[in-house]
C-alpha cells in the first residue's frame, strides 16, 4: 500500500510507504487519525497547515457488498473541527484497488500563483498537471465531462465546483458515480473549499491495470462475503425499502411521526408531504423512464439511489435522496419534486451541500429574502451561488453565516453546521447525535432515527428524553467503526436486527488482512477514532458548551407534538465521557 | 438610585431600587456583574433571553472632569462572549442625575410586531413610545434632529441607525455628543443589533428639572477633584498631545515605530502617513475653521474630540478619530483626509463601528471586492451597508464574517472581533491585550501602547517577547476599574505617571460615596470585574484556544522589523491566571 502526498506548494508528489501505525486504519479512522496527527487545530482551514486526505475504506476494493465509500478528512472551514465527510461513487475502489492508502493535499500555492491544478493518479504515477482553461468557473458535469473526455470513460473524477473555487463553506467535493456523473459528495463541513484553497480543481483516478486488492485468506473471504451479502438483503430496510423507493422513502414516514422539519423547523409536518414522498417520486421516474434502484458504485446490493427524469424524459439529476428533497421541500415549504430535482442538480453542479444549501435556503426565507413556498426564487437564489454574486456567497456559505448576517435568531445548527432532516424535538435520539457529535449537527454520525422511529435495534420512544443518549452514543461508536470498512452505513440496518451481519463484517476483515478480530475490536476502532476527534476538537477550542442544541430547541415547541428538547444536559456530556476519559482528562 | 427594566416583551417599564449587590458598582463593574448573572451564557444574541445593559460610571454626574463616560453591557452577537462597550457624549452624566444607575433593556417584541420605539426617560418617568414612522430607516443624523426637534435641544439621544435595524454584526448606539451630534459610539461588539432585536430605535435622555449627584463630603471632593485635574493636565499626553492634535496624533508615532497596520496588515509603515497624520489633519481643521481640542462630553479637560469641516467649510464629521483614520486610511492604504472623513460621517450616520467596518473594508480589499487604496469603491462600499445590499450586510457584519464569506485566510480578528490600530508583531505588548482581552481584540483593554512605545508608565521593548504579559495583565485590571468610574480612559497616561492621580481618584470616590477605600480596593475592583468577565466567557465555551492571535501573525512577519508575534503560550496563558483562579477553577 501507498501512502501518497501531493504538496501543492511547489505541485511536488511524494509516494511513502504506509507509516505503521496508520497500516491498522481505514477510511474515517485513517483521516480522523492523520487529521488529528498533522493538522494544527488553531490552524486556518484555507491556510497552508491545513491538510485534506482522501482515504478508501478498509474493505474498498475488495468483493465486499456496498463497500465504496470514501471518506474524505481535514480541518473544516464550516464547523472549524474535525471532518470526515463519507461520499459514495467509484473512486474509493479505484483507489484500493491501485494500492493507495491515502492521497494528501497539503500546503498551499504560493499567493501570485493564480493556476489551478488536475491531480492525476494512475497505475504508475501520481502527476499535478496545470488545469486546462476550461475548466476553470466550470462546473462539476463539465469538468467530469471534459476531464473522461481526456483521460478515458473509465476514470473517476473527483472534482470542485465555483463553490469549492470561491472557498464557500457549504462547498463539497463531487465524486462520479458509475454512470460518470458527479452526483455523490464529500458533501459535509465545507471541505471542497480546502480543495479550492490548494488550487486543486479535480483529482483524475484511473485504475487501469491495477490488480486486485490483496486478501489473505480468498475462501474465507469469499464465504463471508455471501453471508455479508445475505444478512444485507434480508433486512426489509437494506432488501426492499431503500431498493423500492430511496432514501426518500423517509418523507411520509417522518411527516407521519411528526419529526419532518418544515419551515425552517416551525412544523413537525408537512401539507406537501404527499407530493415528495419516496412513493411519489418512484411513480414518477418510472413514468418518465428514469431509474430507480441505482447503485452509486459498482457492487452495492442496495441500490438506493435513482436517475431522475425531467417531464420531457431527459436526464436532470441523480442520487436524488431524502436529505436535499427534505431540505428543498418541507424545510422551505417547496412542494414542487420537479423543482426539487433541478436544486439537487445545481449543487451537483456548483459542488454544494444539498442539506447545508437547503437548511440556508430556509434560513434565508425566514430572513424574508425570499418568501417560504416560492421554488422559483429559490431555484434563482442557488443558481446566484454560482455565479459568487454576494448574495450567492452568504447562501453558499451555509446557515449559520446566513443567519448572522440577515440577524436570524431561529438558526437549526450545531457546531455552525447545519441540522438534516429529522426534528431534534420529535426525534430525541437523533437530537444527542447532531448536539454530541464530532462533526457537527450530522444524522450519520448516530442515526438514532433506528430505535426511535423504524424500531429497528431496539424501540425508545422518540418523544420521551430518557435512554437517548445511551442509544446514541452505541450509534456513534459503532458508526465510526463502520465509517473504516468502506461499507455504506446503511448496512447499519442489518447489523443492528440480524447478528450475522457483523459476524460476517470481521470475517471479511479478519480473511482480508490476516487478522483475528473480534466484536471488541471492532468497538475499539470506533472509541479510538471517536477519541482522536475529541482530541482534535478541544484543541480546537470546543467545549460541553459546543455540545448543545440551539436555544430555541429549548423553548419553542413543534406540533404536532408539541414538543421540546428536553434531554438533559448531563446526559449529553455523559456520550463522549469514554472519550475525554482515554485522553487523560477528568470528564467529570 | 433607581435601577430601570424596560421589558421589551410588552413594552412595560419596572423602577426599582438598586439591588444592594451592585450598589457599590457601575459602569463596567455593573455592567458585566449584571449580564454575568442575568444574561445565560449561551442565549442567542439577538434572542429574547439576552439583556442590554446601560450604566453611568460611579464618578458620571459630579463635577469630576472628564467623568461622562457610559458602559454599554450585553452579550456581543460579534464576539458572543460578555460586551461592555464604553462611549463618550452627554447620556452619562445626564442618567447620574436623573438618578439612574442602570438601564436595562430586556425581552423581545412579539414576532408579529414590527413596530419600532422610543424609550424616553425623565425626571418623573421611564416611558415606551411607538416610534414615529419617519425614524424607521433613518441615520442617527437624522434621528438626532428629529429627536431633538420634538423633545428639546437639550436631551442626549442614544440610537441606533440602519445597521442597527438590520442587527448587523458591526452596529453600534450613538450617543449624542455636547452639540447634539451622534458622534460618539458605543462602537464594539454589535450591541447596536441587540438595541435593534428589541425593536428600540432610540433612547431619549431629558435631565431637565434634575437635581446634582448627590456628594457625601462636598468639600474633600472639590479639592480631590481639582488635584485630579492639575495631574491629568500635567502630564504631556492628557494635557497637550491629546488637546492640540487629537487622537490622530498617534499616526506618525505609530508609523515611525512601524507599527501602523498597513494594506491590512501586510506591512507596518504607510506611505501615505504623513497626509492622514494628526498634525496635517490639525492644519486642515483650521483652514477649514472646524475645531480642535473638542470635548463629546460637559467637563472634559482633555478635548481630545474634534469637528471637521470639509473643503467648502461645512461641517462634514466629527470626533474624527485615531482608530477611524487608521483603519480607512492605512490599512485600506487611502492617503486622501477628506474621504476617510466621510467615510467616519457614513458609520456615525448609519451606526456602525469604524474599527471593525475600516478592518472589514481592508478584508473586502484583500479579497478583490475592491482594489487598495480606492477610496471612491470604498465609500461606495459603505454606503452599501446603509442600503442592506448583500454586500452591504456583508461589510456590515465585520471582518470576520467577510473573510469567511470570501474565503480570506488573513483575517485580522481575536474572538470574531477585528484587531485594532497597533501591530501586535511590532507592539508585542498590545498583541496579549487583543489575545487575551475578555472582549476580543480590543486595544483600550489594556493599552500596552503606553510602555511599549509612549515610554509612559515604563520603558518595554515593543519588539521583545519579555515582560509584554505582565504589562497587559497590569493594564486590563487597572482599565476594568478606570471604566467603571465613568472616568475617560485617556487619564491613563497621568495615572501611570503621576502618583497624585489614581490618588486623587480614589479621594473623589471616598468623598462621593462617604467609603475609605485604598488603592488596593481599586485594584480588587478591576479584578473583581475582570473575574465575572471570564466566567461568563467560560460558560460562553471560551477557552485558551480562543486567547489567541490569528495563526498568520506567527508566521508571516510584519516590515519593517521584520517581527512576528511570539509571545509564548504560556505568558498568555498566565494573564488571566488570577480571575480563572478566583472563580474557583484550576488555572494550570
Amino acid at each position: 500500500m501507498r501512502f501518497v502526498r501531493v504538496n501543492m506548494t511547489d505541485q511536488s508528489v511524494d509516494v511513502a510507504d504506509v507509516p505503521a501505525k496508520y497500516l491498522p486504519l481505514g477510511g474515517r479512522s485513517l483521516t480522523s487519525s492523520f487529521v488529528n496527527d498533522e493538522v494544527p487545530a488553531t490552524a486556518h482551514p484555507l491556510g497552508k497547515n491545513n491538510k485534506l486526505i482522501i482515504s478508501p475504506g478498509l474493505l474498498s476494493g475488495t468483493r465486499a457488498a456496498s463497500s465504496g465509500r470514501l471518506s474524505f478528512g481535514s480541518l473544516s472551514p464550516l464547523t472549524k473541527g474535525i471532518k470526515e465527510s463519507n461520499a459514495g461513487g467509484t473512486a474509493s475502489q479505484k483507489l484500493a484497488r491501485l494500492g493507495i492508502k491515502a492521497l494528501v493535499l497539503e500546503g498551499l500555492p504560493g499567493e501570485d500563483n493564480d493556476k489551478w491544478y488536475v491531480v492525476k493518479v494512475t497505475k504508475d504515477d501520481v502527476i499535478v498537471e496545470e488545469a486546462d482553461g476550461d475548466l476553470i468557473s466550470a462546473g462539476n458535469y463539465e469538468v467530469g465531462e471534459k476531464l473522461r473526455a481526456k483521460y478515458g470513460d473509465k476514470v473517476c473524477v473527483m472534482s470542485i465546483g465555483p463553490a469549492g473555487e470561491y472557498r464557500l463553506l457549504a462547498a463539497s467535493i463531487a465524486v462520479t458515480d458509475t454512470d460518470g456523473r458527479p452526483v455523490r459528495h464529500a458533501g459535509r463541513g465545507g471541505l471542497g473549499a480546502v480543495m479550492g484553497s490548494k488550487r486543486v480543481k479535480a483529482i483524475v483516478v484511473d485504475d487501469a491495470g491495477a490488480g486486485e486488492v490483496p486478501v489473505v485468506d480468498a475462501e474465507a473471504f469469499k464465504e463471508a462475503s455471501k453471508k455479508f451479502s445475505k444478512a444485507v438483503l434480508q433486512h426489509p430496510v437494506s432488501g426492499e425499502g431503500l431498493r423500492n423507493f430511496g432514501t426518500a422513502v423517509l418523507i411520509n414516514i417522518l411527516n407521519e411521526a411528526g419529526g419532518l422539519p418544515t419551515k425552517n423547523f416551525k412544523l413537525g409536518r408537512f401539507a406537501g408531504a404527499n407530493k415528495i414522498s419516496g412513493e411519489t417520486i418512484a411513480d414518477v421516474i418510472k413514468a418518465r423512464n428514469g431509474k430507480t434502484s441505482h447503485s452509486c458504485h459498482p457492487g452495492c446490493i442496495m441500490g438506493c439511489s435513482n436517475v431522475y427524469h425531467d417531464d420531457k424524459g431527459e436526464y436532470l439529476t441523480a442520487g436524488f435522496e431524502y436529505e436535499t428533497i427534505w431540505a428543498f421541500g418541507a424545510n422551505c415549504e417547496i412542494d414542487n419534486i420537479d423543482a426539487i430535482a433541478k436544486l439537487d442538480r445545481l449543487c451537483d453542479d456548483f459542488g454544494l451541500d444539498t442539506i447545508e444549501t437547503g437548511v440556508t435556503v430556509a434560513v434565508a426565507m425566514e430572513a424574508g429574502v425570499i418568501p417560504f413556498g416560492d421554488y422559483e426564487a429559490a431555484i434563482k437564489l442557488v443558481e446566484e451561488i454560482g455565479q459568487g454574486t454576494p448574495l450567492g456567497r452568504i447562501i453558499g456559505c451555509g446557515s449559520e453565516i446566513t443567519g448572522q448576517v440577515y440577524g436570524v435568531r431561529r438558526v437549526p445548527t450545531v457546531k455552525r453546521q447545519g441540522i438534516p432532516a429529522y426534528d431534534p424535538r420529535s426525534v430525541k435520539g437523533i437530537g444527542v447525535t447532531y448536539a454530541t457529535s464530532t462533526m457537527g449537527a450530522d444524522h450519520t454520525a448516530g442515526y438514532s432515527v433506528t430505535a426511535n422511529i423504524l424500531k429497528v435495534g431496539g424501540d425508545i420512544d422518540p418523544l420521551k428524553p430518557e435512554n437517548q443518549a445511551a442509544l446514541s452514543q452505541n450509534l456513534q461508536i459503532a458508526t465510526a467503526a463502520v465509517d473504516s470498512t468502506g461499507l455504506c452505513l446503511f448496512i447499519a440496518f442489518a447489523v443492528l436486527d440480524i447478528p450475522e451481519t457483523l459476524e460476517a463484517v470481521i470475517e471479511m476483515l479478519n480473511a482480508q488482512y490476516g487478522l483475528s478480530m473480534t466484536g471488541e475490536d471492532v468497538i475499539a476502532l470506533g472509541k479510538a477514532t471517536l477519541t482522536v476527534e475529541r482530541e482534535f476538537n478541544k484543541r480546537a477550542g470546543f467545549t460541553s458548551v459546543h455540545d448543545r442544541l440551539p436555544e430555541f430547541f429549548q423553548y419553542e415547541v413543534v406540533p404536532p407534538h408539541n414538543a421540546i428538547f428536553d434531554v438533559p444536559e448531563a446526559d449529553l456530556d455523559a456520550v463522549f465521557a469514554f472519550a475525554d476519559k482515554a485522553s487523560g482528562e477528568d470528564a467529570s
